[in-house]
């Protein structure tokens, strides 16, 4: 069934101890729907400038990922700068300039309304509520958010998390969120703020998912799940993995028939997966070029690096 | 088999956000002991002031550990005094009191030659490679070390590297050991210098062991394997939780009659069961108290929130 993700679509320049690059195509959004993009059907709505060209429309297109949605405005397309140093876990903004994003209104174009899956990427939450009102009919919603939004526009994030059928962070936002330092009372904190499920990323040590009592629809409350991350000897660019998380994860659950506690776990190591391709590669290179073999090797990798009864050898 | 460990058995003075404790009962070979009694026969080296007291050692015999090689020495007992804040990740160390253990000469009594299974815990690496000298037929070494020795005493900590079938270090340490950020390159570099194998400690986020070529007899290079932790909503004192790790791990490993890769993937599934109680009371408390059902118990909850095809609800 289709996704349909709001968020942004970027140039980001980007420096790293394996290099750098500049202006390259980025965007949660972006990173999002191509990862996505190898389980299902996704439309983006995004702005972006004049600078964006049919070589960057063409990264979409290639995948399948439906662009009606991307609106061209006269200006400049959205613009990060970032570097990473030591472990890579944090980038260091070194520039941020929204230009067309500034002013940027979601509008849903008509073939789009009959999507099933929402995906609210890391933007204004008074513009993730706006979406999220347009389409009454989605059949399930999932969003992510950072510390700007938590800190400054709690309010208005607070809608949203009272419509969101999965919270997707990571361990510092769950903790500005919840104002609490361990990890199962901040869960427990921040589903009592609606979300049915909350899914807490852990940058190289993978992710865990905590579940409310109303996440399945005919189960009992399930217990917390943890993903694996892959051990990666080389993490070129670090930009964008939570996002191809979110879309590995999103991607796969949009393609399944009915949530069940089994497939939602299923979901967290596609997302692992897909963060772990993202990051073997300056943007979204390794995004547009991997295979759906690739993916389901990778799967089995998780597979065996995490289960106990898998042959080793 | 037997378990012979060399290490600390001290006093621990402890605050946490839960309380503090003054004087209670620690150090890594009394975790490790403690954690390991409930899978195999274990022996203790250390040494102990005139402060330890009858029903210190009563803890030990409780749980049947051999505490012949625990010698008194006239003065006082090791005692530790430290503190935990925000996340509980770190001890502030805020008293390091050496007393009798600055002069600890590992004596082994004769009892403890034939030990198949040899532990030694975080202490100089020239006593640790004494007491390994002393002990050739030994079946398997697995030795733990901190920073303090990586930075000031490499040349001795190397001849001890050279003879380890499992290093267990935590994150921090293996990058100070490598000089590596990234976590398999360090693994590797870690491995080059003698370890059959290495296990990477990451607090709440579990564990992963990295194989050399030479990990097991009878196959090829395994791939890493990693161990989740569980999610504690209550972490009351973490003091003593890489130690009980350890102790879980190393006693598993010991009880078994086989090292496959299979078992080992258990042992780190033990040691993070091992840990998780641990912290659930200060020092010593949950591990004197903990049965071997809820430990089976437990193991079953690790692979619960791990394994994509386990019934979760």
């Amino acid at each position: 069934m289709a996704i349909l993700v709001v968020g942004s679509v970027a140039f980001d320049s980007i420096e790293t101890p394996h290099g750098k690059r500049a202006k390259i195509l980025g965007g949660a959004a972006t990173h999002f729907a191509l990862a996505a993009s190898y389980f299902t059907d996704v439309r983006v709505i995004a702005v972006v400038g004049e600078d964006f060209l049919p070589e960057h429309e063409a990264v979409f297109a290639k995948r399948g990922i439906d662009t009606k949605g991307i609106e061209r405005a006269s200006g400049l397309t959205f613009h990060w700068t970032g570097a990473y140093a030591g472990t890579l876990a944090e980038a260091e903004t070194l520039g941020t300039d929204l230009n067309v994003f500034e002013r940027f209104e979601p509008k849903i174009p008509e073939a789009y309304k009959d999507s099933e899956y929402l995906f609210l990427a890391n933007i204004d939450p008074v513009l993730q509520a706006r979406v999220r009102s347009h389409m009454p009919k989605v059949r399930m919603v999932c969003g992510d958010t950072m510390n700007y939004w938590i800190k400054d526009h709690a309010a208005n994030l607070a809608k949203v998390l009272r419509e969101l059928d999965v919270l997707l962070i990571n361990d510092g936002e769950a903790r500005m969120l919840s104002g609490e330092t361990n990890a199962v009372k901040a869960a427990e904190k921040v589903l009592a703020m609606g979300p049915k499920s909350l899914v807490v990323k852990h940058g190289e040590y993978g992710a865990t998912v905590f579940f409310g009592e109303q996440a399945f629809v005919s189960a009992k409350k399930a217990r917390p799940f943890r993903a694996p991350a892959l051990p990666l000897a080389e993490v070129v660019d670090p930009t964008g993995a939570g996002d191809s998380f979110a879309g590995g994860f999103y991607g796969y659950l949009a393609s399944q028939p009915e949530l069940t506690p089994e497939v939602f776990r299923r979901a967290m190591f596609y997302g692992g997966v897909m963060g772990s391709f993202a990051v073997e590669r300056f943007g979204t290179e390794r995004l547009q070029a991997v295979t759906r073999a690739e993916i389901d090797a990778r799967f089995e990798l998780f597979r065996e690096i995490s289960h106990l009864d898998f042959a080793a050898v």
